[in-house]
């Protein structure tokens, strides 16, 4: 018998809750936060040095991974969790979100939407069938709804019209995915900044019953405060005992906020991203290694962290390698990163279980309005 | 007491031999290959997997350290084995042959040399003496002469003046290394494909005395078999009891034959630099990743390789992730590459010792000449 797909919460700390959910490619400990490794790869890293910084789940991009090298083909060869050497869990995306951010030439019908590919022009067409078909061809664990987020700006007849397309296609998702024991299907909330939209989305998402549900159409621009107004109450409106899931976020800043107001999951390209352009992220908040600053400093980045880039290295050589376009620095850069925010996790986690998170929270922003260490 | 640095010969195979270097950071198993780390870092792999692969020794240029981040830097950062994170022997060559092949607007002289860098254009002079300043700076264990590298095509006259330049810089290095306990200098040998200049140079620097000797100014664009014809008989020339390193060598069959002239140490940026440009090297030849016919194929890039890219990854995925630009296409095939020379150097090593040795490159060479596998 195939292990279910099961969420249990351990412990609660206001809105925020830490627990763990299982599936038979093992537990995944929340709040959990997802590296993203778009086309097969966490960028610069080793799978199994993305799971020594702590990640029990990656997120995986339909889009990018239909494309190129294409869903069927990665069937052919065992699966994406064979292909890229990651036997963990995988989330991945419906691919919608990417078509409207990378790809021209789209257009949108109530069936799906086609549009040219961003590497050579090729014309595709997704939809909800469609993308549940390429989730399953892929191999991923936690499957998400294809949905629609609109363009901002946009006004609120036009979040509203969006939002109802993407629940229409929330139950072709449902009934294209089937029954497949031991995945899970995630509804995608959507709604914008309005708070009765995203009651009316919550309700039409749970009226279908997901495994997991996402607040989607936030960390697109629109300001924290935007989006913690949304998360003061949105994830209120889903059921409180299935994970929930912010997509897209964020800086560790939102990432604590987030955790505060009762989400689960998050995924974000930042600390693997910024790892590539020489930014550090840190508790005391993010360091710019390319500033002539470094380049004598024979300090770590962090004297308290124990990643490789701060146990083996000083800071001028962090400089050095970043300066000199030296793959190495995005390879430290990024497992350092990925390394802080996964201790952030754990952080958060153990704050959680011992009924302490306001004081972990406090400290968090005590130690980044310090900012980085001074100059030698 | 500093232990000193020795070389133990423990079994010869015709003109081959196979032993160990003795330093006091760690022993050098002979023949050698020794990966390159131009800048600092060994491109795109992290110190403990180039050990992983079974290098003993790597290669530093001073020509870019000295520009970027500067000996002196390096040295105030703690020597360049901190600074890299590599605690194992490090030879460092002169920077001569670099200011040669990459700097602008050089001028030699009987002093030295004096160029423009590459990377900003800023002036710089290179003479013996400073030379040896920066190796010791950088604190390398393996200093190498400053000698020049007559640019192609010469006439023997040219290559006469050179390599007697050389010689009178080799005592000049000679004096200015001093007596440095646990460090070696290595003396090189100049005189193009001229034997009698060959003689006169390995006798020029044996009547000054060192550590080891160098064959210099081959694999500069000469052909597999001029290079060949100097080395059924330079090697002779030098000291029998000494290292004997051929510098930029090599492909697979150019180290296989020097080993077989009587050459104990090589070093070449190939199999970094064609692990970045998607080209792997196995016991078949060498296989460019990038043909379409590995789009599908479920197979490892040699079947009989024990790195973690044969192990974990078929030639699909790395197929896939080096024509999509991804940084691990060229961190598993740079892996691989340093594996597979590594396995070579150690092939040769078992075969000296076995008294075997034209046995095993009978073998190398016929399963190169039956090529890579056929495609599914
Ligand atoms: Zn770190
Ligand atoms: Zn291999």
């Amino acid at each position: 018998m195939i292990p279910s797909f099961r969420f249990h919460i351990s412990t609660s700390c206001g809105m925020a809750r830490t627990g763990v959910i299982s599936t038979p490619r093992g537990e995944i400990r929340t709040p959990a936060f997802m590296p993203v490794g778009t086309a097969g790869t966490v960028k610069a890293m080793m799978p199994d040095s993305v799971r020594a910084t702590g990640a029990d789940i990656l997120l995986g991009n339909t889009y990018h991974l239909m494309l190129r090298p294409g869903a069927e083909r990665v069937a052919r060869l065992g699966g994406l969790h064979r292909f890229m050497n990651w036997e963990r869990p995988i989330l991945t995306d419906s691919g919608g979100f990417q078509v409207m951010s990378l790809s021209s030439l789209r257009k949108l019908t109530e069936e799906g939407v086609t549009f040219r590919s961003h590497y050579d022009g090729s014309r595709h067409k997704l939809t909800p069938e469609r993308s549940m078909e390429i989730q399953r061809l892929l191999g991923s664990d936690i499957v998400m709804c294809f949905d629609e987020c609109p363009a901002l700006p946009a006004t609120e007849a036009e979040v509203a019209k969006s939002m109802q397309l993407s629940m229409r296609w929330a139950q072709r998702s449902r009934d294209a995915f089937g029954d497949r024991p031991g995945h899970a299907l995630f509804g995608i909330m959507q709604g914008g900044v309005t708070r009765d939209l995203r009651e009316e989305s919550a309700q039409a998402l749970r009226a279908i019953g997901f495994d997991g549900y996402a607040v989607g159409g936030l960390a697109v621009g629109e300001g924290q405060a935007a989006m913690f107004g949304v998360l003061d109450y949105a994830p209120g409106f889903l059921p409180e005992d299935k994970p929930r899931y912010l997509m897209g976020v964020g800086k560790p800043d939102d990432i604590v906020g987030a955790v505060e107001r009762g989400i689960d999951m998050m995924d974000c390209v930042l600390p693997s991203r910024s790892g590539r352009t020489g930014q550090g992220w840190t508790r005391r908040g993010s360091v710019n290694i390319r500033n002539a600053r470094h380049a004598d400093d024979p300090r770590p980045l962090d004297e308290a962290c124990t990643c490789p880039a701060c146990r083996n290295y000083s800071r001028a050589y962090l400089h050095h390698v970043v300066r000199s376009g030296e793959i190495i620095g995005s390879m430290l850069l990024t497992w350092h990163n990925l390394h802080y925010f996964q201790e952030l996790m754990q952080g958060l986690r153990d704050a959680i279980t011992a009924g302490r998170l306001p004081q972990f929270v406090a400290d968090f922003h005590a130690l980044r309005a310090e900012g980085d260490i001074e100059p030698l």
